[in-house]
C-alpha cells in the first residue's frame, strides 16, 4: 500500500517537473507544444469569425476546437493533480485563465454562440513570457510595471480630469452643433470629444458649423497639450528609475571623507584619494 | 433671547460640521449622498438628450431633475446659512459652481430649453476630490498643476506659433486645393490644418490633388516634429520636479542655522559653515 | 539751410522713437494700433474667402483692404525714411515681410486673384512678440529655439529615415492593395503611408484586403515606436537645457578643496566648510 | 605577362579610388552622378505607377529604366571587379541591395509586372549618408541607433502587450458591435483596435452602438496612456545617452594610469588614487 503511494508520489513529481519545469528536455518540449496549441486555438477562433472561411471549413474548425479544448482540459487537470497545493494553482491568475479558457466550449452545449468567448484563450499567450523563459525581457517588463505603477495615481487623476473636460465640452458641442451634424445626443458628443482629445479622430462625427469648428480646434490644441501630460509623467518615472538603477548599483562611501562615489570599479575616492574597500 | 441665539449658534455649528466636515459619520454620509446625487444629476441630463429615452421617460426625468434641483438648492442655502462668513463661500469657486448648477432649472421657466445648460453640474464632480478625501492623489494633482503651471508660458508661445503656422498653411492649401475638394474657405482650411497638425485627422476634409497631398505630407511631418515640443516641455518640468522632490528626501537640517541642506554627501552647512552630523 | 536739415533730423528722430520705440506713450499707441490693423487685415482676407460673406460685403471688404494697404504702405515708407540705415531695415526679415504683405494688393491690378496672397500678412503677427513686449515669453521662445536647434540635425536624419520607409512601404501597399481600394499610384500610397505613420489617419484611403490591413497594422505599430523618437530627442534637449541652465547660473568653486558648489546662495563649501567668496 | 598584371592592378586601384573613395574629384563626381541616377530611378518607378502619366510617356519611361538598369549593372560589376575581396562586398548590406535593385528589370522578361519591385532601389538612397559624407549627422544617426537599440527589448515587450490587448479588445468589440457596423470578423476588429490604440483612427470602421462607443472610449484613453510608454522608454534612453555624452566632455585623463575620470570636481583618480591636475 505504502509502496503504491510512494510510486504515485514519484509519478506526481515526474509530471510536475515536465508540466511546470522547463529545464528538462521533456519540460521544454511540453512548453513548446503548449505554446503552439495556444497559438493555434487563438487562430481558430479568429478564422471561425471570418464568414466565408467558416462556411468552408466549419466542421474542421469545430473538430479542431474540440481537440484543443480536450488538450487544455487534460493539461488543466494535470496541473491540478501534480501540484502539491492544487488550490493555490486553481486560484492563481494562470489557474483562473486556464479554467476560463476551456469553459466556453463546454458552455456552448447549453448556450449556443457562447463559443465565441473562447477568444479569452488569448490571455494564455501571457504564458509565452514563462515559456520562452525571457528572463532579460521580463526583467524589462518588471521595470515597465514599476514605472507604470509609480505613475498610476497621477494617470488616474489625469484621466478623471479628461473625463470631466469631455463631459463639459461634449455638452457644449451638443448645444452648438445640434442633431443634424451627428451630435445626436450628449453621450455621443462626449464620445466624439474623447475621440478628438485623444487625437484618434475617426471622422464619423465631425463639426460642420463655423462655431463648432472653432471649438473643435480649441479642443484639439487642448488635447495637444494634454497628451503631453501622461507622456511627461511616465517619462519622468522612467528617467528617475534609470538614474537610480545606475547610481544604486555602484555607489560606495569613502571611509575618510564620506563622499558617495558613484563610479563603476572605483578603487580610490576621487575627492580625497583615500583607498575604498571593495567587498 | 440670548439663550435662543446661543442655541441657534450651536445648531449652526452642528450643521457646519455635517456639511463641510467629513470626519464625523453624519458628515461622511452627507458627502457620499451628495456625490451620488451629483452623479445622478449629470446622468439625467445625458439621458434626457438621448431622444428615444427622452420620449419614453420624459416626465420621470423632469420630476427627478426637479427633486435634484431642490436638493441642491437646500444644500446651497445650508452652506450659506451655516457658514460664519457666507460671502466668502458665495464668491468662492465652489460657491459659484453650486449657484450656476441650480440656476438653469429655474431659468427654464422663462427661457425654454435653457435646462440643457444644467450639464454645468458636471463641474460639481470636482467635489469628488474633496469628498473621497484623496489626499495622496490631490497631492499628485498639485504636482501636476505645478509642472503644468511652470510650462504654461512656453506652451502659450508654442500654441501661438501653431496658430500662425495654421493660418499660413491653411491659406496656401485653400489656394492649392480650391473649393471642390472641401477647402471651401480659408477658415475651413485653417480648421483642416489644425486637424492635421494635431494628428487628429478626421478625414471630413482631405487633399485630393497631388500638390495638395505633397503639402499635406509636409504639414504632417511638421506636426510630427511639433508634437514633440509640448511633450518635451512638460516632461522636462516633470523630470525637474522629480529631481527636486528626490533632493528633498536627502535633505539634512543644519543644527546651528537650521538651513535645509539638499546636497548629497554634504558635510558642512553651505550657509553657516557648521559641521553636519551624517548618521 | 542747415537749420532745416537739423529740424528734419529732429523730426526724423521723433518719428523714429514713435515707430520703433515702445517706451513712450505715442510709441506704445502706435504699436497697439498697428497690431489691431494687422489682426483686422488677416481677418478680412479670411472673411473674403467665405463665399456668402464675400457676396454680401464684397465692396466693403475691398474698401477696407485698400485702406489697410495704404496704412501699411505709409508705415513701410515711414520705417524706411526715419531709419538711419534704411537698407538694413529693407533687407531685414521684418522689412521683407512688410514689403511682401503690401505687394499683393498692388499686384491685383495686373494679376487678378493675386489678392488672395495677401494672407502673407499673417507673418506680420510675429510683430506681436515685439509689440506686447513679452520679455519673459520671448526668453522662453529663445530657449525653445535653442532646444529645437540642438535637436535639428537628429530630426533631419529622422525625417529622412521616415521618408525612405514611406517610399518602400508605400510601394509595397500599392502592390498589395491595388488600384480599386484607393491606392491608385505609388505617390498616393506614399501619401497614405505618411498619413498613417504620423498617426493622422484621414481614412480617405484605407486598406480593405486582409494582407493590406496586416501590413497597415505593422506600419501603425511602427509609427507608434517612431513617434517616440523625435519626442525623445527634443525632450532630452529640453531636460539637458534645464539642467545646465540651473547648474550654470549658480556654480561656485571652493578655493580650498575646489568642489564645484551648485547651491543657490551658498556661503560655505558644503564639503570642507571653507568660506566662499560671493562677488 | 607580369607587367600586364601590375598594370591591371594599377587600373583596379584607380577605379577603386573613384568608385569607393570620395576625396578625389573623380570619386566625388562619381558619387554625385550616382546619387542623381538613384533619385531619378526612384522617381521613374513612381511616375510609372501614375496611370495617365504612364500612358503618355510609357516608352520613354521604359527606355530610361533600361538605361538606369544598365548603369546600375555596370556600377555593380565595377564594384565587384575593383574590390580586392569581392565576396565581402557581394554579401555586404549594400552589395545585396545593389543586386536586388537591378534584378527586377531582368526578371521582367520572364515575370511580367515584376518591374514594380524595382522600387526597392529606394534602399539605395541610404547611400546618401555615405555620399553626402554627413559625418556629423551620421554621428547623430549612430546615437539614434544606440538609443533605439538600448530600448529595443522594452519596445518588443510593449508591442507584444499591445497585440494581446488588441486581440482581446478586438474580440470583445466584435461580440458587442456585430457585423452590420463594420466589425465583420475578429481579425477586422483587431485591425480596428490597433488603428484606435495607435490613435490613427481612419474611421473606415467606427462603433455605432452605445456600449461599443463606451468600450471604444476606454480603448482610446487606454491608448492615450499606452502611447506614453514607448515615448518614455526612448526618451529615458536619450536622456541617459546625453548625460553620458556630457560626462565625457568633462572627462580628465589620469597622468599615471591614464584612466578617463568623468566626475565633475574629481581631484584624485578613482582608479589609482593619483592626484589630477585641474587647470
Amino acid at each position: 500500500m505504502k509502496k503504491i503511494k510512494s510510486e504515485y508520489e514519484l509519478l506526481r513529481q515526474r509530471i510536475y517537473i515536465i508540466v511546470y519545469g522547463s529545464n528538462t528536455v521533456a519540460g521544454r518540449l511540453f512548453d513548446i507544444v503548449l505554446l503552439g496549441v495556444i497559438l493555434l486555438s487563438v487562430l481558430l477562433v479568429m478564422l471561425e469569425s471570418v464568414e466565408h472561411l467558416d462556411q468552408k471549413y466549419h466542421s474542421t474548425i469545430i473538430v479542431l476546437e474540440w481537440i484543443i479544448t480536450v488538450c487544455f482540459t487534460l493539461e488543466y487537470v494535470l496541473r491540478i493533480l501534480c501540484n502539491k497545493k492544487p488550490f493555490t494553482f486553481i486560484f492563481s491568475f494562470y489557474g483562473i485563465v486556464d479554467f476560463i479558457s476551456i469553459l466556453p466550449m463546454y458552455l456552448s452545449f447549453f448556450i449556443p454562440g457562447s463559443r465565441i468567448l473562447s477568444v479569452i484563450r488569448a490571455l494564455r499567450l501571457l504564458r509565452l513570457f514563462g515559456i520562452l523563459n525571457l528572463v532579460h525581457i521580463t526583467g524589462q517588463e518588471s521595470q515597465l510595471k514599476l514605472a507604470i505603477k509609480a505613475s498610476r495615481s497621477k494617470i488616474i487623476v489625469f484621466i478623471y480630469f479628461v473625463l470631466i473636460v469631455s463631459i463639459l465640452l461634449g455638452a457644449i458641442m451638443y448645444v452648438v452643433e445640434g442633431k443634424e451634424s451627428g451630435f445626436t445626443s450628449i453621450p455621443t458628443s462626449i464620445y466624439w470629444c474623447i475621440v478628438t482629445l485623444t487625437t484618434v479622430g475617426y471622422g464619423d462625427i465631425a463639426p460642420v458649423t463655423i462655431p463648432g469648428q472653432i471649438i473643435a480646434s480649441c479642443i484639439m490644441i487642448l488635447g495637444y497639450g494634454i497628451i503631453a501630460v501622461p507622456t511627461g509623467i511616465v517619462t519622468a518615472e522612467f528617467t528617475a528609475a534609470k538614474r537610480n538603477q545606475k547610481s544604486i548599483q555602484i555607489a560606495k562611501k569613502c571611509p575618510s571623507c564620506s563622499t558617495i562615489v558613484t563610479v563603476e570599479d572605483a578603487k580610490y575616492c576621487y575627492h580625497c584619494g583615500e583607498k575604498l574597500d571593495n567587498e
